[in-house]
């Protein structure tokens, strides 16, 4: 049953062929706080300037900043639930270019935007999804800007399995 | 008091200039947990091959993958712990060529390490340091590179700093 139901809901995720190539979206906010920043880098990136406030003090930001892995996991976070969890994805394989612009401080509403730029066959039943993707803050300036190659299944594979079911 | 021990601690930091440049650095290992890469991504990257078991079945891998997201937190917490933290870094800037190379599973111990590729100098007081990293498993496999371009003090600032302490 649990089978059933998970190789139904697989035939119902989009395929590559179906991602908006060209169009900006709009994947949604995720507001930061003081214990994420901590609690996120005390286990994944314990630099002084992530999870210590008052050793921060004297750093060049002058304050605690969330590490680039916190802010990337944010931007990956609203990527998962505003786009890739609706299509059929096998994998991420590559991420480029990944740009820490500024400081991210316990307080900033950061909103996600993702580009699909390209959609090109890449084996049997399976797409290369390249996308650019940033993050702007409460102020509109950009804090992470990346672009990352991702393979999904396409189209072929899709009628494929949906044969073999009948 | 505590801005006195946060200072005396900072100028304790290695400068940019004592990086071994040229030598590969043992980062020491981490073990993967299912509970891991289930908690890890139902917060940072909720696809389903990442946070259910059952359905993760059905996927490429047959099975729960950890995020990429979250390997690359595994490189960063033992970059952090193994280097990083030894030295005066101002931040992370840029993250180049993040490849996944093979599936990240529960109970595998991945092993980092970490090579000073050059240090130059970036503006005064400061050095752009480029590391190559990579993590293998426990079968001695590459599972992700990456290239990293941080800001660190250089040994200009650390002397002016030292300096105006008198």
């Amino acid at each position: 049953m649990n089978g059933t139901h998970a190789e139904t809901s697989k035939t119902m995720r989009l395929s590559a062929e179906q991602m908006p190539v060209g169009v900006e979206v709009d994947c949604g906010s995720h507001v930061v706080t003081e214990d994420q920043i901590v609690e996120f880098a005390s286990l994944w990136d314990p630099q002084y300037f992530h999870v210590d406030q008052e050793a921060a003090v004297h750093s060049d930001f002058g304050g605690l900043i969330a590490s680039g892995v916190h802010t990337t996991a944010i931007f990956q976070r609203l990527a998962a639930t505003g786009v890739y969890r609706k299509y059929d994805v096998i994998a991420g394989k590559e991420i480029h270019n990944l740009r820490f612009l500024r400081p991210v401080r316990a307080g900033d509403v950061l909103t996600a935007t993702l580009l699909v730029q390209s959609v090109e066959p890449d084996g049997p039943g399976r797409c290369l999804v390249t996308i650019h993707g940033s993050l702007h803050n409460q102020h509109g300036r950009p804090v992470l800007e990346l672009e990352v190659d991702s393979l999904l299944r396409s189209e072929t594979a899709i009628r494929r399995s949906s044969a073999t079911s009948r």
